[in-house]
């Protein structure tokens, strides 16, 4: 098979763990004979430094004329600390996402065994979990006008959704959930958000077409509060942009830590596979970031988007051996760990090759 | 001292708890030599079907014209099941904090050493948490404009703040870090949101103003995930109305139950003294609810609304003390705590009282 694959690095620590994903993406070309030709562009807070804007036009067309893309991560602390900058990192990946329709973005949370002490939950509550996220990821708060008045007196951000927006991507977490345990949870708002109650009407419409997928309506602040309480009770669930942004990060603990986490963004065209984790400046250059939700990410991408379940099993099976055979990167890492098997990046990212 | 107290159970197991913050409050005002007058008027769900509306007027003014109010909970589930009911009771909650002023909601997240165990966190990573939220109440999504249209194709709220907004509950949550351990915690999605960027600057603003307390800035999405990871990092969280919702709700879990939450709502005038647990009408009447958040709200009504810190004190050892020996309600008890003592609402109740 050939496939052409664009890398974009993106800022911070984008660029250590991208490096490991793109030389497992070439392992595993070289093992079962495929053609991976890869390509790199610049996004965020890089290529405003290099271009002045966060998504250039090369980056876009590169994007488009791929296969699939493997992304690392974005942000930089000036930005955060400077609220009025017009120019901001962050732009460039809410861009591309709009542009490449992404509209499904899948969060998986695997849990590793081996991880189970790792996290701050007990192991006896996170034993079994295992959820599958469907965040929207191109409609709601994120993407609605932004005003602020003249005299800095007021700020607002319209929160919207579509009928054909929720329809589209509760589809495709009811096929993902026939596949699984056939039981999706829908989180929303809906006892104070209108956007929310249309976002329920829909679920529920779309949920007489499943009739064989039990489907429970849950709020937010509850669902926040069970996934801590509870995980092993969700299995597929469904949310908003703005929700599944903080549920996800949330239920990253789940997984020992958000190093662990990758991510497909889907829709019509070009697959966009990352790390749920950000660019993470403190530990940049240091090669002390995990590069295990990279390695993942391309899991993901061999299994969504190039159909290759063979390939990604083999990748996520090397980094299940990693963890049993003991190595860990500082953030998975616990008081017991010993201290000549926590690894850096390059180490970590070499042990999975082996 | 002569108060008189509004008592609005509202709806599921509002009524079961608020019955004993009464009692608790009768107990205090006997024992201190108080005169506490009470005063019972309906909200939500309930008032809706004695009524028609979730607010009667009536409730609003007996409310205006109190010192402080005990609120129940609010919810019912004919409602989360018809996203297209027009008249709902979250309205009447909604409406109260509104006509009230009530901008600031402060849920201090108490840990009892006795319910270390409760929680699905580890014991090591809870030891030693003490955090107190300031959730602003009367602005955000919550409260901008709502629209719909006609063929159900769109639907939108505005999110939205006014500077003066952010400035009253950031003064108010500074005040509270200086009498704590003078660190500040902002939670916003300032990467992505205006209304978020305008909440920064003006946070950074006030902080000007308090140069010993140290402040942070923190997104929503990691936010949520360093509250499972390490709650001990944080003091005074200070944060906007629908963040505030998710985090506290999460936050409960430290506290080993959402049954031991409460919060008390406070701004131009009269104060709100409620748990942060809802309407729960699947244990409605049947003597399962845990009261403890009831009471606890009267510990924060005598602290903050009377300025009875002795009285509340008292309240709050009585609270320990009966943790102390042991009794719990279903929700806080564990595979460890023996059958014998695991009571009902009344029970519990009454063991505070002795
Ligand atoms: C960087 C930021 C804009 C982004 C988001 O909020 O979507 C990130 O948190 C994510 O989850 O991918
Ligand atoms: C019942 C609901 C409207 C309310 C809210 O979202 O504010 C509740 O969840 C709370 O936290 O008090």
């Amino acid at each position: 098979m050939k496939r052409n694959i664009l890398i974009i690095p993106g800022d911070g620590i984008g660029q250590e763990v991208t490096t490991w994903g793109k030389q497992v993406l070439e392992s595993i070309a070289q093992k079962y004979n495929h053609e991976f030709v890869f390509d790199e562009a610049i996004m965020g807070h890089t290529a405003i430094e290099a271009t002045g804007d966060p998504l250039p036009q090369e980056t876009l067309e590169k994007a488009k004329a791929s296969d699939a893309i493997l992304f690392g991560a974005i942000g930089h602390a000036k930005y955060d600390n400077d609220p009025s900058a017009k120019v901001r990192p962050e732009q460039g990946l809410l861009k591309i996402r709009k542009e490449l329709g992404l509209y499904a973005n899948l969060r998986p949370i695997l849990l590793f065994d081996e991880l189970l002490d790792a996290s701050s939950l007990k192991p006896e509550v996170l034993r079994g979990t295992d959820i599958l996220f469907f965040r929207e990821l191109t409609g709601d708060v994120y993407f609605g006008e932004k005003k602020r008045n003249e005299d800095n007196t007021f700020a607002s951000d319209l929160m919207n959704y579509h009928r054909y927006e929720v329809e589209r991507i509760a589809r495709k977490a009811y096929e993902a959930a026939r596949t699984r345990s056939k039981k999706l949870c829908s989180v929303d708002k809906a006892n104070v958000l209108e956007t929310s109650r249309l976002w329920r009407e829909v679920v529920q419409e779309i949920a007489a077409e499943y009739p064989d997928v039990e489907t429970e309506h849950m709020f937010i602040d509850n669902a926040a509060m069970q996934l801590v309480k509870n995980p092993k009770k969700f299995d597929v669930v469904l949310t908003a942009n703005l929700f599944g942004d903080i549920l996800t990060d949330e239920a990253s603990q789940i997984a020992g830590s958000m190093g662990m986490l990758a991510s497909a963004s889907i829709g019509d065209g070009t697959g966009f596979f990352e790390p749920i984790h950000g660019s993470a400046h403190d530990i940049a250059g240091q090669n002390k970031a995990n590069p295990l939700a990279s390695i993942l990410s391309v899991a993901l991408m061999l299994d969504i988007a190039f159909g290759l379940q063979d390939e990604a099993k083999a990748v996520t099976s090397a980094v299940a051996d990693t963890l049993k055979a003991g190595w860990r990167t500082g953030d998975i890492a616990n008081s017991s760990t010993p201290q000549d098997k926590i690894l850096g990046t390059n180490e970590m990212g070499q042990k999975v090759l082996e």
